[in-house]
């Protein structure tokens, strides 16, 4: 089996952990670390055995078969043409932009230039949530007729972070309408959102929410439930409950071991992992096997741009429905 | 301590498990039961030692301190405003009436008649939802920012007690309803509620549905979810979350015994218990309890008629939210 | 179905559960209460609706049809003799006494008078418990080869009734020897015992131990492990553990309620059920019913007087082989 | 930090573990493998960028620092000897040997040349049991009064393993015998041991047992249980219960996934991790971390020779009481 050749661009936290997991595995050969701060690109280049270039430098280098893209949103289309210009697949983390047009015209340059294009839906990859999908797909769970989504990170980003993030829903919940979609294995017809600021009023100050509460619906009626907080006492809590006409199947929090301590309070079960480094560490692994899968056979299908689009769309459409009160049918998708 | 005569109104399947509670409490004489099917009447009495009368015989007995309301819904207006006129208490079984006029005139009669009214609502004396009701109380959970309740019966009711049931919110719901009330300490604002028929085709062409999700929010920002479904494969499935500034309270479901088979298949613990009768066994008896408790001293405080009302209101609120594809607003409380 | 006519003998912690039980019990009258405190006789009597007389006046009424004797051991020999003599069947709390060849004596005084005899393992009767001996019935875990019983109590009792208990394996270990004996499904060849006095050094200087860990195994190869104290932070912890061939089947404890409380220590579930009142409360209920039904037929087969002095036997060979580091043989099931 | 440079001897089952988790860890150097079979060897040398060599070859190599050895038991001794006397740090596969007297010239070989020598106590290693030992630590459980272990293997080796193994005590039980040390804090003053051939007589006929019970016994009085088999239906059952004056702490088995499946026949979770290689993948990550850091710091403290030899001592004790039916005293430590 040939090598795959890759660059990453951008050396923060989530660059940093697809580069180490590139730099480990036996099918890629991580070749150029990018980023607009030279010190971080080489440092992380510095360990995981790459070379620090500019963007221009690596996509010139014909080795280069595929691009990871985990820098700041603003860069990503921008930087998604020039892969695509260049013929390199890429995989974009999410959300590939803030704005549905934007995205959508990130889809149309691979698309165009006939590259992969992949979007960091972590979730898609954690063990317990794929097993769902294996049970909805075996047939066990019947027809699904209800999605529940627990999401809470365990602390509010901070407030400049918050600002720029185009607001909980384009910023947290869009994992939560990716699954939403995944699972109900149907486009919602609507959106219903409730929510407010009650972890902290800077953040309503900020333009934002912190907690929320939403309904879809498919046409077939099977509804999803979402609820979402940016605060968490008992670590990061992202549960998952399919309902359906044959059965239950619901994914638990994993927690660091399996020790229970009993004493005369009671029975302590440890606090679930602390956040996304550790609940999903073991989905980024498998996300980049699946993305250097794609590299290699075109054929391969991707949690893609086009995913990355509709679940912006939904966000979209819980933004109005919290603004209005009322339930939001979400804007279809583009067509050029 | 005195003991207290009571009569049962309503020989059915709840009449019968009252009646029974009442036979076996040490403080309490089940002196009379009342049925419209004198068999009925007469084998219960025979049952609990007591004697199968006509309503107004059981009510021009002065030793009669209270009446256990248990027949169908429509009988419980005339009923309570006799016994409200005969200066017994009353304990009656949820819904006061499917209209809220009429179950607000339930709540004036016992009021201006200045004897105790106590609805129904079970899931109060349930010791598992108690304990997050006390968690509250303690601060243990910080201010409760989301209650989510999941409640699914095993199975659709027969389609002349769906027609006759007021419909789904009215008829099972309101429990929901009032457990969101309870929970969140304040009271809703605003009802939307979501739904179908996903079980069964008939209960659709009978004007209802099976299958519903709710979101409810209260004046400062809290919020509670509810799903329900007329269909569960593993059981009555009663489940609760609070979730607070401080942390997480959980109720699950019981099992009839703490036994877990493993094998090839994995790790297998039993269904839940299959229905309200089995799983809210104990808190029949609270409430009970509670009843009597307030018979003896005026100044205890019941579920009581206005919450009857309150939970009534709610579900009038989310039949309109569910028309409509809105959010609305409850109606006021009645005021004469 | 006829009433069945009771009297109950010892007025403490045990008999007044027994009393209020056959109190409510619809196929029960319990006629009277004899103890040797007047008091608590009368008390026992008031509460249950059954009048305080001696033990020779309820023996000498014919309508008596059933005698429940929970007074202390010692007393116990000459009360079955006196019930069997006087024609009653007898219900004995266990042990049935602390020398084999007297509690042999009291099989042999119920056999010879033709009464049932059971004895009070009140665990055969917890749902729990009473599920695993189904599960390897039914032959879901195959051949049984490991039985693992975890047992421990709340807090050491005192120390006067550690002196006349006869010590842990025939007052506490004596329900695990028969809860060995009932799951494996035959006899122990040896049992092996050690322990200590790590709890309370008064208990030591009293001749006993407070924690032990005794191994049987029978003639098939089959083990069963116990493990004993009589201290135990988070409540009354009993379980059991089944392993067979094809699986395992494990009893957990119970708790008050389902809740589960999450926090930045993690997730904490209530302690187990205190002690045996409360975790045994239902398993009081069903083996006054089942000793009910072999008053009523004949043919019924009880936890009985031989089960009693098999695990006596259990108990002392256990003694044995403390005092000695080497297996030992049980001795014989006497022979008359 | 300087690269530490290793070489793996034995490319099978454990080696190729080893070996990987070096050639992927950022402060090792894998530069040598050797197995007697060459293709083996090469096999594993392509996979880890290593090379295939001699171990003559290897040792005369000055920049060797360290040798990892997981070839047959009988080659231990030999291996050790010349790693000591090429002045290399060892870690070697448990048991050191199958003989005291041998795995204590290991021991000797090593301490005389003042290298260091881990021994492949894996368990030490396993998250949740160290949570067990870190609990123990800081005091929570107070003092350790009771230690059980659960340690079953999914299914017998192969006949001929069987053979060569020792026995169960000497291949399978010394992990448990060390963690009860490891875990009780002392070391135990007798062992006694049952047992039998009740999953396949094959075994028997070889001269084993393929179930056994274990007691051990500190000077304070503390106890170790452990129940082996090597059959498990539902996966690797490895679970630790550690019961200490004020509490209790249990390590229960992991699962791939945190989901569990609802239906009529209950709740369904995944059957344990299938077997060592999985359930202990972390462990085998941190004791060659552990391991690295020995070769580095000199006082670092390992899971070492002596704690090999002394498990084999308890090993051969069981055996010894398993052959006579009496506790036995474990030979004391080898002094030259």
């Amino acid at each position: 089996m040939t090598t795959i050749d890759l660059c990453v661009i951008g050396a923060g936290r989530i660059g940093r952990i697809h580069a180490a997991n590139l730099a480990r595995h036996p099918e890629a050969n991580l070749r150029y670390v990018v980023d607009v701060d030279a010190d971080s690109a080489r440092r992380l280049a510095a360990e995981t055995a790459a070379e620090a270039v500019s963007v221009e430098h690596a996509l010139a280098d014909e080795a280069v078969d595929a691009v990871v893209i985990a820098s700041s949103t603003d860069t990503h289309l921008p930087l998604i043409e020039a892969c695509a210009a260049a013929g390199k697949a890429v995989f974009c983390e999410k959300p590939l932009d803030l704005a549905v047009d934007r995205a959508y015209r990130c889809v149309q340059a691979a698309s165009a230039a006939g590259v992969p294009l992949a979007v960091g839906f972590n979730r898609r990859y954690d063990p317990s949530f794929r097993r769902l999908r294996d049970e909805i797909a075996a047939g066990r769970l019947g027809s699904v007729e209800v999605v529940s989504i627990t999401s809470r990170d365990p602390a509010p980003p901070p407030l400049d972070y918050v600002r720029r993030s185009g607001g909980l829903f384009r910023d947290m919940t869009i994992h939560d309408l990716d699954m939403a979609r995944w699972l109900l294995g149907a486009e919602p017809e609507w959106v219903f959102a409730a929510g407010g600021s009650l972890v902290d009023p800077a953040i309503e100050a900020a333009g934002d929410i912190d907690t929320a509460a939403i309904i879809l619906q498919t046409g077939n009626g099977a509804v999803c439930q979402i609820t979402n907080s940016r605060r968490c006492s008992y670590g990061y809590d992202q549960r998952i409950e399919v309902f359906g006409s044959r059965g239950l199947a619901r994914a638990d929090n994993d927690t660091p071991t399996r020790v229970e301590i009993a004493s005369g309070d009671g029975f302590l079960r440890e606090p679930a992992l602390p956040f996304f480094l550790e609940r999903y560490s073991q989905a980024y692994r498998l996300e980049i096997d699946d993305f250097l899968r794609a590299v290699r056979d075109e054929s391969h299908r991707l949690a893609g741009g086009e995913d990355g689009v509709r679940a912006l769309l939904l966000a979209e459409a819980a933004a109005q429905s919290l603004a209005t009160g009322a339930r939001v049918r979400p804007a279809p998708y583009p067509r050029t």
